[in-house]
This record gives C-alpha cells, sequence and structure tokens, in this order.
C-alpha cells in the first residue's frame, strides 16, 4: 500500500498539476508551517509588501498562467485579499486562495485565538460568498478529495476557491490511499449537435455576419480557435474592453473595441447592425455596454458562454462553451465576403514637440511604441479609457479589471504578469489616485528583479469622477512619484511635461533593463480621451437621474 | 407636520449625535451624492489613499472619540475595509461603515453593474459576519427607523455597524415624519443589587484582592470609575495589554501590565496569588492572556464586561455592565491597607553613548522621553512586545491592536487618534514589514497638516516570526524609510544606527511640529525585547505542540 502524502505537499502537488509555479502572499503564524513546505517545494513564494498586492498578482497571473495562488494567513490576511479575490470572482480569473488557519486541537472550548474574528468559520463563510468552492481541511481522511474537488471547481468555472488549512494538520497523512476523482459536468451531445446545426444555418445564411468576442474567449484559452474561426468564415471580429487582445488587433479581421455609444461609431453600427451576432464568451457588464447604451438585438444573437449557450430567444442547457467553439470552429461555415470593415490605420503621430502632452497624444506616442514582448497593464479609470484604442500587438497581452474596475490593481498585476511569462514585459498605466493604493508593490518588483516599465498619469486626484461630480475630495496630494526609486534602492524614475521629455523618457525606459522604470507624466486635471468625455457624461447622466 | 430631513442628511445628523465629527474614506461613483451632501455638512471628509487607511483611522478614531465612521464606495470601497473592520469588530471598537451602492431602480433585471461581485447583496452578507447591525437603506419609510438601529447597536455593544445607501435614496424624503425612537435593553435592577451585594462582600472579605482591568473599561468611558474605584478600595490594578493605559502607569495603585507567564513575575504572582480578582472588561485572548499561559481561578473571580457579569462559578443575565461599575465604585466597599506591590521605579537609562541601539535601549530612551501630550499608536509584533513596559503617563493614551494584531495598523491609526483629540500628538512605533504595508498613508498625514512622530524598528524582515520559524520568507526588502518626505514634498526623516543618533533625531522631531518626523531606527535582525523572547518561544512551542 503506498504511503499518503501529507495534506500540504499534496496541495502543492495538485497546485503543479494545473501548471502553478509561484504562489503569492505573506505568512503569517498560522500558516508558517505550510509556508515551510512551499519553500522546500518546486513552486516558488513571492513575498509582497501587503496581501491585496498579493491577490492582484495573483489574479494577473491566474489570467495568464491558466491558474493562480495567494497563500496567507487567517483573517489579517486572507480578509485583506477579499476585495482582490472578488475581482478575480466578478472578472473570471481562477484564483486558489489558501489560508492556514488555527489547528483543530487549538479551537477546543472556543478560545479567543489572535486574528479571530467572532467565530473560527468566520473566514469561510466571507469566502463562500465570492468563491465557486471552498473547504476547511479540518478532515485528514477527507482532505485529499476536498482539495480536487476545489482545484477542479477553479479550472472549470475560471473562478477563485478558498482552501483552508488548519495549521496541525499541515504535516498529517490520510490513513487510507487516496486516488484523484475529478468529478466532470455532463454535458449531452445530442444537445451540442443540434446547438451547432442551428448556429452554423444561421451564421451561413447572414449577410452581416459579425462575432464579439469577450474574455471568457481567453479565459478557456479558445484565442486560437477565435483566429481559426474568424479566418475560415472571413466573419469580422469586434471585442470588448475586457475581452481586449483576445485577438490580435493587426488581424485584417479585426474591428475594434465594441462599447455602444461609448465606443467609435464605425464598430457600433458594424455591431448592432450584424443580422447574426456570434457573442463568445461575453460578460455583459455595464462598461462593457458602453453603460446600457449597446443596443444587442437578442434575436439576432448567438450568445455562447461558460454559463449558457443560446440562439434568438432559447437556450441549450447542458452544452459546453469549449466544445460549443471547437465544434463552430471546425463546422462547415461558409466563406463570407471580406467586407473592409477594419479601422483606418491611424495616421503617424508625427515628431515629439516641446509643448505640454496630452492625454490624448500620450497614448498615440504609447500606441506607436509598444512592442510585440510588450503586455499592457492597466489600471482603472481614464488609463482604461484611453488604452481602448492601443493597438495590442499580436502575441501581446492587455490585461485590465474593466469590469470590477477595482483601483490599484495593476502595479501588483505586473508582477503577475511578468512571472506567468518572463518573455513579456509589462507596460503599466496607472492613475496617480491608484498608485498612491498600491504602487509601493514597486518593493516586490526590485525583490525579484523585474523590470516593468510604470506610466503614471499624473492628474492629482481621481480625474474620472471629476467628470461625474466635481468636488474638493476628488484632490489628492501630489507625490514626487519619480524619486520612488530613492526610496527602494533601485529603478530610474522621470517627470516629464512635455512631448519631447516622455518619447525621451519612454527610449530611455525601453533600454534600461532588468530594473523598473517609472514615467510620471503631468496632466492637466480635466485633460481626457475622447471615451472619458463620453463615458463620465453618460455616467452623470445616470446619476442625476437615478435621483 | 414637519418635513422629514432627506436620509443622507439625517444619518450625517445622527451622526453628529454620537460625536462624530470627522468621516474617512475615498469616494466612488456609487457614492458620489453622499460625499456631496457630507462635503456641505459640518462633518469633516477626510480623504485617505487607501480604504484600509480610512477603516484602521476610523477604528482609531472611534477608540478616543466614542464613535468613528468610514464611508466608501461599493464593493471595492467596501470589501478594502473588511479587514480593519473586522479587527474593530475583534477589539470592540464602534465603527460606522457606510456604503454607497447602485440605486435600486438600477438593480431592475439584475444587470452586471461595475464593481458587483456577485449578488447585489453579496457585499451586505459579507458584513453581517463581521458587524453587530446591518442595514440597506432600500425603502425611504424605514431608512430613518434602521439608520438609529445601527447606531444605537454600535453605540451599545462597541462594535462595527453596516449603513448601505443605495445612491437613488440619498436625496430622498420619507413620506411620514419620524421619531427616534431608541430600544434599550432591559435590565433588572434587583439582578443589579444582588450581583454587587455579593462581590462587596468578597472584596470586603479578601486579604489580597486584585483588579484586573482591561480594555472595556475604556470602551465604555469608566476609566474614570476605574480610578475612582481603586482610589476609595486601595485595591490595587493591573492591566492587560489589550487594556493598557485604562489607568494612569504613574497611578501609585498601578501593579504594571500582566500577561501570564510572558510579562514580569511580580504581577503574574500578584495576579494570580489575589483571593479576589475582580476583572473588568476583560478580553480573554491568547495574547492577553500571555499565549494561554494565565493562570486564572474564576472559583476566586468576580468577571464584569459588556457580555456577561459572574462571580466565581455562576453569571447574573441581565446586568449592565456600566450600571455595574458605577455602582460597585459607590458601594460600602472596605479600604484594604496598601501592598506596596506597585513596580520599583526604573533606573535611569542614562547618557546615550555612540554604540549601536539595541531594541531594549531604545524602548527606554522612549519611555524616559514621552511626555503627557503624547498618544502612543503601536503596530504589531516587536514594538507592540516592547511597549508592554513603555510607563503612559496621565492623560496619555495608548492605541494597539493587540488582540487582532493586524499589521499596518499604526500608521493609519495615527490620523484618527490626532484627528480624535488634537491635543495628542502620536508616537507611532511601527516595524518596517507593518510600514510597507499602509506606512504611505503619511500622505495624508501631509494633506492634513498633521505632525505624528513614526519610529521605524527597521530590522529587515518579520521578526516576530523569525522567533517561531525563520526562513527566507521572512525577509523583506529594505526601504529608505527617511527619505519618504522627498516623496511626499513635507516632513522630516532621519535613518539613526547608534543611541546618540536617536536621541538627536528624538528631539529634534520633538521640536519640529506641523509636519510629521520619521526616524527610521537600524536594529540587528534578531535583536529583542524580553517579551518577545518569551513569546516567541511559546508560540514556536504551540506551533510544534500542534503538529
Amino acid at each position: 500500500m503506498a504511503t499518503s502524502p501529507t495534506i500540504g505537499s499534496y496541495l502543492i502537488r495538485r497546485l503543479q498539476d494545473y501548471g502553478v509555479r509561484h504562489i503569492f502572499g505573506i505568512p503569517g503564524d498560522y500558516v508558517l508551517g505550510f509556508y515551510d513546505q512551499l519553500q522546500n517545494s518546486p513552486l516558488k513564494v513571492i513575498g509582497t509588501t501587503k496581501e491585496d498586492g498579493a491577490g492582484f498578482a495573483a489574479d494577473a497571473y491566474a489570467r495568464i498562467n491558466g491558474m493562480g495562488a495567494v497563500c496567507v494567513t487567517y483573517c489579517v490576511g486572507g480578509l485583506s485579499v477579499a476585495n482582490a479575490v472578488a475581482g478575480a470572482y466578478a472578472e473570471k480569473s481562477p484564483v486558489v486562495v489558501i489560508s492556514g488557519s488555527p489547528g483543530m486541537r487549538e479551537r477546543i472550548d472556543d478560545p479567543l485565538l489572535h486574528h479571530k474574528v467572532r467565530s473560527f468559520s468566520t473566514q469561510k463563510e466571507i469566502f463562500e460568498k465570492i468563491t465557486v468552492a471552498s473547504a476547511v481541511l479540518d478532515d485528514p481522511d477527507t482532505a485529499l478529495a476536498r482539495i480536487d474537488e476545489c482545484l477542479a471547481a477553479c479550472w472549470q468555472h475560471k473562478r477563485p476557491v478558498y482552501i483552508e488549512l488548519p495549521r496541525d494538520l499541515v504535516d498529517v497523512r490520510p490513513r487510507y490511499p487516496h486516488r484523484a476523482v475529478t468529478r466532470e459536468r455532463q454535458f449531452d451531445p445530442r444537445a451540442l449537435k443540434e446547438a451547432i446545426g442551428e448556429a452554423v444555418a444561421r451564421l451561413n445564411r447572414a449577410k452581416r455576419p459579425v462575432i464579439l468576442a469577450d474574455v471568457e474567449v481567453h479565459r478557456f484559452g479558445l484565442a486560437e480557435e477565435l483566429r481559426a474561426l474568424t479566418e475560415r468564415s472571413n466573419i469580422p471580429v469586434a471585442v470588448t474592453i475586457l475581452g481586449k487582445s483576445v485577438i490580435s488587433e493587426l488581424h485584417p479581421n479585426y474591428l475594434g473595441i465594441y462599447e455602444g455609444a461609448m465606443g467609435r461609431a464605425e464598430v457600433r453600427a458594424a455591431v448592432e447592425d450584424a443580422d447574426c451576432l456570434l457573442m463568445l464568451g461575453t460578460v455583459l457588464s455595464d462598461v462593457n455596454l458602453g453603460i446600457f447604451t449597446a443596443e444587442l438585438d437578442h434575436g439576432r444573437a448567438i450568445e455562447a458562454t461558460s454559463e449558457l449557450i443560446s440562439i434568438s430567444r432559447h437556450r441549450y442547457d447542458r452544452v459546453d462553451f469549449a466544445q460549443f467553439v471547437h465544434a463552430l470552429t471546425r463546422a462547415k461555415l461558409r466563406r463570407h465576403r471580406s467586407r473592409n470593415l477594419a479601422p483606418a490605420p491611424k495616421p503617424p503621430v508625427g515628431e515629439p514637440r516641446d509643448c505640454a502632452i496630452t492625454v490624448t497624444r500620450l497614448f498615440d506616442f504609447i500606441d506607436e511604441r509598444l512592442s510585440e514582448d510588450m503586455a499592457v497593464v492597466c489600471d482603472v479609470g481614464l488609463c482604461l479609457f484611453g488604452a481602448i484604442d492601443l493597438v495590442i500587438h499580436r502575441k501581446t497581452e492587455f490585461i485590465a479589471p474593466a469590469y470590477y474596475t477595482s483601483m490599484g490593481f495593476a502595479v501588483p498585476a505586473s508582477i503577475g504578469v511578468a512571472l506567468a511569462n518572463p518573455r513579456l514585459r509589462p507596460v503599466v498605466l496607472v492613475g496617480d489616485g491608484a498608485f498612491q493604493m498600491t504602487g509601493m508593490e514597486l518593493s516586490t518588483v526590485v525583490a525579484q528583479g523585474l523590470d516593468p516599465i510604470i506610466i503614471v498619469l499624473n492628474n492629482h486626484g481621481y480625474t474620472t469622477e471629476r467628470f461625474i461630480k466635481d468636488g474638493p475630495y476628488n484632490d489628492i496630494l501630489n507625490w514626487r512619484f519619480e524619486r520612488i526609486p530613492e526610496i527602494l534602492g533601485s529603478g530610474w524614475g522621470r517627470a516629464v511635461r512635455s512631448e519631447r521629455e516622455f518619447t525621451e523618457a519612454w527610449a530611455t525606459a525601453c533600454a534600461y533593463r532588468g530594473r523598473f522604470s517609472l514615467i510620471a507624466v503631468e496632466l492637466e486635471p480635466f485633460d481626457h480621451c475622447p471615451a472619458l468625455g463620453r463615458l463620465g457624461e453618460r455616467m452623470a447622466r445616470n446619476l442625476s437621474q437615478s435621483k
């Protein structure tokens, strides 16, 4: 009879099975035993300065790597990642949350152990609200099966799960040998066949079909299928802001970002006038739908996501999203003729001048300079709306919390991006307000020897909110961001005001490898990109109408 | 018929009734309407850089002011204060959490609005776990009564409450006039009389009685009663680490900090050998009980807290804690003779030398230099254990998260302390690890023109954990903390290594008013105070025994 592994070592092995190579977090006494196991395992422990930084890094890592993990101590650690994990839930990022906790033998008589809030189960009860599966590994004989279940749920739903490890069980072995059993959801091949038959008929009959691709195409690893699908059928592809970069934006069939009335008019016309709209992996959120200005006729739509497959106004249960996309790509699709919907190439941005740089010109300069080995990691607000029109090249990535929109995501996320794919150099776009929340996670960037390029759009406050309702509460203290390298003892920083200063700083940053670069771009408080103008106007209207 | 106030303005007025003058937070679009109301109210809005900073500041403010409040946006804001609010729950700090949320009319058909995690009630369900009352003000006709109930619960239990304000109801007035009704808990005066009678008889019969005072004495405003009680009866007073400073540590009846085997032997002997131990407002946590090395005989104890009154092994229900303390102070207590248990005065620390400063000497120097107008705000770890032996003077305050022990509390907390009582100058004791979590909240210190003295105990890692189990995960990047003023454009910083450098920097900091001072004290990674040595040893034993 084979010896069972310890609970801790089994968890580590199963994480590796799913491709996890790094784990983010901060130790604490309830999780120190497991940290010791991690330290002696092939997994690399990435200590951050703060737990939410670990959460955002693990989220970004999961988006690129297929699964990510965060490991923290009980309550003071766990509750500090709640917001980052909620964001991963909302945007379908498969993050495994591992928390140490008081040993089962310490819990007898319900003592007031440090870090405990109300009862020993308070933390689990909270995480049940923001995960798709959760388990306290309090019984050695079932612990391994619970690990299997949680990781399978994380993989299947592309959403966070919660695993709590009482510290006196980390090194315990179950009494009986364990055989991993994965209970997969049951699908009906006849339903799949019928759905594909109907979808193909509608697509082949259509004169102006369009594909609207969103984030699940990426999460379920279907980007190559999408490319094959559009190339075989010649159906053009628009994407949402949350789904940006699921297809190369240089692809001839690429239409642009669809965002209802918020986005570019040509893209809106093509999507909303489509006589068959194939929506793949879409999350119908307010931001994705241009604050509900989208006018999508479900009667002409085929919608396929991990949660449902529907055609017109009827739905197919028990059809798997990935299988549907695979089958569709291989089906007998007619080749549509080209309609020349691709966006006109932008005019060259021209030489940088000595005048003050504007948001629009800043994005133009960045756009022209993005290279294939760069991943754009975008925070919330002005930078997100400005980034809509950045052209993401083949094989690069665009990562942003475009639905949950939690400020402070980008700097820590860049750590996850760089570790998930060392060939990608992150370019972080972040506002001054968001940087003040989590930007000092650059400390971890230094500790890990990473070299993102950080562009701080410094407009001295919460500019998106200024467009909705302005008040002194939208102003924040000015930081000399460019001097942060002096605190951290590494990195290079520069504050810029003019176009020429920016392009020179960008060139220096690109050449400066092995350490981070930070360019703080001074902007006028109300300067903005066209997309933010449209969005702010709409949101202000919503706010006043909501009264 | 009087016109009803709007829901938002009623909430603001009721907060003022409870003495709230400042409200901490960060705006977001779901709460901008209420921010506008706040801005036009007598309440002062204190914008922080990050929501958890607002949570810690509100917690500290509540501890000194009697109630505190934090105001954030939906989910991305609310979930970011979950950990700070959990700490306030654990340590009984009356914090009102106000969160904006999507308007009720926006929720029809359950759309995917930005910031939403799973359902519209997810955030409330999470806060139900870490508050004593919660309400979504979704009905104008009941909203004002719900506000009354939540604030009364916060006041009564000295624990956080949660109030969610859908943004389309902020400016709405109820149809009917509202009369505030406070439903108070019903107590039984006969039970009180019986309990007092028994307590007095036991105290008067005792030969070696001792009072053990804890944090609830402070929270329920009973510090003056405690002083009167010990002065009338001449019974000596020990306090717990969480209750430190509920009585002046220069008071002749003051015994010292009781912490089981972790604390000083004389205090332990006096408390554990008492033939009648009057425990007032005690939280029987592991840290307070010296990691459960306390040996308290409940058969010889009178325990009074807001949750129960018990004498020996029987309990009195329906007796109010505050009424019990009031009545006891006024009862016919025999005057015990003095037993000379007060700690011997410390020998003078002597002249500072040019040698490297140690933790022990650092605390000795600080101790000698603390003045009456200073409040010690202490973070977790080495600084907390070192601070056990600091002598807090009359009228000063000691604030620390000594039970929940969430790192990163102190710097943001100092903002709450300074605003709650502008006559107190905070002295912040914080480790390098904790500072890296939240220390950049000094940005808010600058914005508000406050002048705390920040002492960073820089030992390059998580030293408390090094004593439990050491590994590379306990090492962190070194920051040049003293240069942070250059980032923020204000403040004064100095790194020190020797005793003389420290005392000179302290003198400069004391003289430098109106801006913060930061002294980064270089320490050896394993240098520590005696208390941490004892504690770390005990916790390491717990960790290995728990296997």
